[in-house]
Formats: C-alpha cells, structure tokens, sequence
C-alpha cells in the first residue's frame, strides 16, 4: 500500500506517492489554475494522482489514503474554509475528491503538514513534541504533540505568526498590530535592512543586492553581517533578539522536544543557529532550565508531499 | 476508591479525599512550614492525608493515587525540580512522600491542575481542549489537548504569562522585559491604577480604596470604571485591550475549545467578560472564524484539591 501526500501551492501543485518507509516513489505536478471551477481544479488533481501513480506502476486500489497541504485552514469535515491562493472558500474538498477516487482524503495547514513531514521523516523524527517555524515572507508554523499534528479544536490553531509579539506594534497584513511575523520573518528582516541603507547608504548592505535599493533581500543583510558590516550587524542583531524571543515564547508556554526552522531565512545555516543558540536562553524563566533541541528543517520543498501523506 | 489531592500553597497546605463522582469527601490541611528539613514537611502532609482520609473512615488501602499541585515546576519523575515558596530545589518529592504512603504519587504545576480540575469537574467539563488563564499577582495557565494537561516535554510548560507581549516593554520578575504577565495580572492593572491616580487625583480609583494610594487594588480600578470614572475607564479600556490580545493570541495559537479564567480578577463577572467578548475578536485572524467560548473558572479554591486528585 502507498499514501499520496499533495502539497497546493500558489504557482504549482506537487503530488508524491510515498511507500511505506516514507521514501517518495513517485512525483508529478500540475500548475495551479484558478481560472477554472472548483470542481474542475479538483479533477485536475486526481487526474495528476492517478497518472503519477500509473507512471510507478501502482494500480489506484493500492492507494491507503490521500493527503493535502493547502496554504489556507480546513475542518475535520475535509472543508476547505479559506484558501486564498485558491480561490477556496468554505468549498467541500474531501467530498468532491472522493466523487473521482475514493479514498480517504487528509488535508490540512502546509505549515502544520510541513511540522507532521519533518517529525515523522525529518529532522524531528523520533521526536514526540515539535514546533516546527517556517520563516519567509510570513512566519507559518505547526504543532505536534504527542505524535500528532496539533491545529485547534477548530482546525485554525498553529499561527505563530499572528501570536502578539509587540503591543501597538508594526502594522500587519492581517489587520492587526505587531504580529510576530511583523519582526521575525524575512519580510522583517528585508524592512529593516532598507531602514539601515536609508540611514547609511554606504553599507555593504546595497552591495550585497548588486546596488540596488529594491534587490535588497533577506540574504543581503545575512550577507553583509557575516562580513562584519556594521550597519547589517546591528540589525541581524536585533533581528536575532526578536526571533530568540519568539522562540523563548514557544519554550516557556509548550516546552516542545524540539524546535524546528525552515524556509527561505533557515538557508543562512550555522550562521542563523550559532546566533539564535546563544541568545534566545536569555529569554527563557530558569536560566538552568533544560532546554529544547532546535533544528534546520531537512526536507525542503518536499516536505509538503511528505507531510501530506502522512496526515491521518 | 478514592483519590486524594494536595495543593500546596505558600501559607497553606490543603487535602481533599475525592470520590469517584469527583465529589470532595472530606478536606483537611495543615499551615505550611519552611523551617523545618524536607522530608519532615512530606511527614507532615503524609500525616493530614491520613488523618483527613481517616476523619471520612476511608481506610488507606482505599486511595487510588495522590496527586500534588504545587506553586512550581516538577519533572515527570516526581521530582520537583523548583518551588520557591516551599524552599524545594531538585527534590525527590514522589520518592519520599512512597516511603510513608505507598501509592502512586503525581505531581504538577499548582496552575496545570487548576486548568484539569476545570475540564474535569468544572466549567469546561466535557471539552476536550482548553486554556485556563489565571490572573492574580502573576499570570498562570494551564493548557489541556485531548483532555489531558499539556505541560512540556520537560514538565516546564503552558507559562503563558511569561510569553513575550511587548518587546522592550516593562520589566519582568523572570528578568525579562514585556512579559504578557507585565500587562495583564492584577499587578499589572494595580500599576496602571496608580499611574492614572498620580496624572488624575481626584479619580473615583483613590475613592474605592478609602483615600489611600498604597491600598489601590484591582478592585479599586475595576469598581470606579464601572461606576463610569473617565481615569479608571480609559485604563480599564487599555487593560482589556491588553488581556484580549493576549486572549487572541492563545487563539491563533491553540485554538481551544474553551478559554476558563479564574483568578481575583475574574470576580469582576460580567463587567469583565462582556468587555473581553467585545474586545478579543479585533484580533484573531479571520473575521469570520469559529470562536472559542470564553468562560469564568468555577471551582475556585477547591480548583488546587480536585486537579490534584485527578492528575494521572
């Protein structure tokens, strides 16, 4: 028996038929399109599940079930509540997948799926609790305690990012003020180093974007501060005291086995880990207090399928 | 069979013999002593749960398993790892207490068995996740999933007064700065009292607390805001602001069945609840989504007693 993970994204949807030793045995991937009916997005898919099980030579009654990860929140019931991306809104996901293939069919959070792939075939695996953080452009985040994705009574738990980190804050996209993602993802970080260029355009900041005030990306200024750039050092300092304090929070309320970073900030590797390490037990309540492990995520871009698969 | 709990308190100790309806059979409790060694203060608690039990004539060999809440942090090996008000530091408490009563011993924080005995035998019984936020002088939570205390991987969790609400803002007691507890405990809205009485010494506050600055409590505040003082009102319109941010961060977080406060400041009711139930929506993501029920703790001071009994 195999377990089909799909991970719905913005531009692409990838599916992968994962086997029992949750090895990926297959792949396939349609574009996303939303200038179609749901109902005709939802045929596109399982034709894309079928075919690529074909393509490995797994008939479809050795399919056990079926996995989403969508950029959006679902029930219990397999509903789509919101989907933006999509175009999803309080849309029956499950019950119109299972009129083409009827299987059961999973679908959940990409961050939370994300959480499930690194704590069952990941850097988490072994682990009971887990949170796993995802920085880039926002800050996505899942919760697995006891083995087992945690997403809320109402399937809409698990948003890290939306958690106040700063009382009348920075506005955020969701209407509110000082959202944690308004000071800790890469989209933070990008806002920060522009203030510092603005403020000292001779910084290795700008040069690290080819010049250019608009290229500036999270990488510039990681750039820049491995370099010693003054400028840069002062804000990944600060940017490193913001995300220490953000994990400090998940230790002192959930205490998980382990903490897990991906996304596109996690790529600065030791970089990012040394800095975080050696801040965030600042804020913790008992300085001899043990601590979490905290990893960089492994799987990559595949965790969506893997992390889909394995919703249960 | 019985159940016995413990609540250990910093001028107080009290037991209950819990029946298996989860009815309070009999209580007893003794003044809590620091001066004398650690093992004479499990002597003397071993003694009142006897002596309790034996006032009730329940025989010993009838109790099931003690449980303790304590005003600390415990591991899942009994050990309480710290209780400051007991003077307990890395002491085998299970251990010691088996050498005098040999039943299964549980331990946890004094907040974690408020927030069981709750969804246990109190408001939220018969949900299966929940959140109990105490506010007194400090901040305490408790968090339940799948109806069970969630409370870490190393037993340090679900201190939600002590997640980061603003960054850089009031100093903590942990040594941190902006802790949640530093915004919405009742020392919290006690300090913001005062600062509104020093700006405006003719507030009804001072009136409620018999003229006395030093005698300001949360009371004062609330008690003038409900009889309409512009000072006391625009702090208490702050100070719920505050709590609902806090309150809707649990949400994008946790996403509970219910939220349960208890606490002295709870026992403003409704005044209390009606401005939250107001408030709190502003904050959580979507507009649209399933809300929590937001409930005020009803067992109070038996909360610490019927928790402990039921921990397992």
């Amino acid at each position: 028996m195999v377990r089909v993970g799909i991970d719905v994204g913005g531009t692409g949807i990838q599916v992968g038929i994962i086997g029992e030793d949750k090895s990926i045995l297959a792949e396939g991937s349609i574009p996303t399109r939303t200038d179609i009916p749901f109902e005709e997005q939802v045929q596109h898919i399982v034709s894309c599940v079928t075919e690529t099980a074909a393509s490995a030579g797994i008939p479809v009654d050795q399919i056990e079930s079926v996995g989403a990860g969508i950029p959006g929140i679902a029930n219990a019931d397999g509903d789509v509540i919101k989907c933006t991306n999509m175009g999803w809104y309080h849309v029956p996901f499950r019950r119109v997948f299972q009129k083409y293939l009827n299987v059961p069919v999973l679908i959940d959070n990409d961050a939370n799926v994300a959480a499930l792939a690194e704590s069952v075939a990941g850097v988490s695996a072994g682990t009971s609790s887990s949170v796993f953080i995802t920085i880039g452009t926002g800050i996505g985040s899942g919760i697995i305690i006891n083995g087992r994705i945690w997403n809320g009574f109402h399937g809409i738990g698990g948003e890290l990012g939306h958690v106040t980190l700063c009382l009348d804050g920075e506005p955020c996209t969701c209407g509110n003020r000082g959202c944690l993602e308004r000071y800790c993802s890469a989209t933070a970080l990008i806002r920060m180093a522009r203030e510092a260029v603005a403020a000292h355009p001779d910084s290795q900041i700008l040069a690290e974007a080819g010049g250019k005030f608009e290229k500036i990306e999270a990488r510039s200024l990681i750039d820049a501060a491995r370099k010693g750039d003054p400028a840069a050092t002062e804000v990944y300092t600060r940017y490193i005291s913001y995300l220490s304090q953000a994990i400090a929070s998940v230790i002192n309320l959930l205490d998980p086995e382990v903490i897990v970073i991906g996304g596109g900030v996690s790529k600065a590797g030791s970089f990012l880990m040394d800095a975080i390490c050696r801040e965030y037990p600042k804020y913790v309540i008992y300085n001899d207090q043990p601590m979490p492990q905290i990893k960089i995520a492994v799987l990559g871009a595949k965790a969506g399928i893997i992390g889909a698969a394995m919703l249960s």
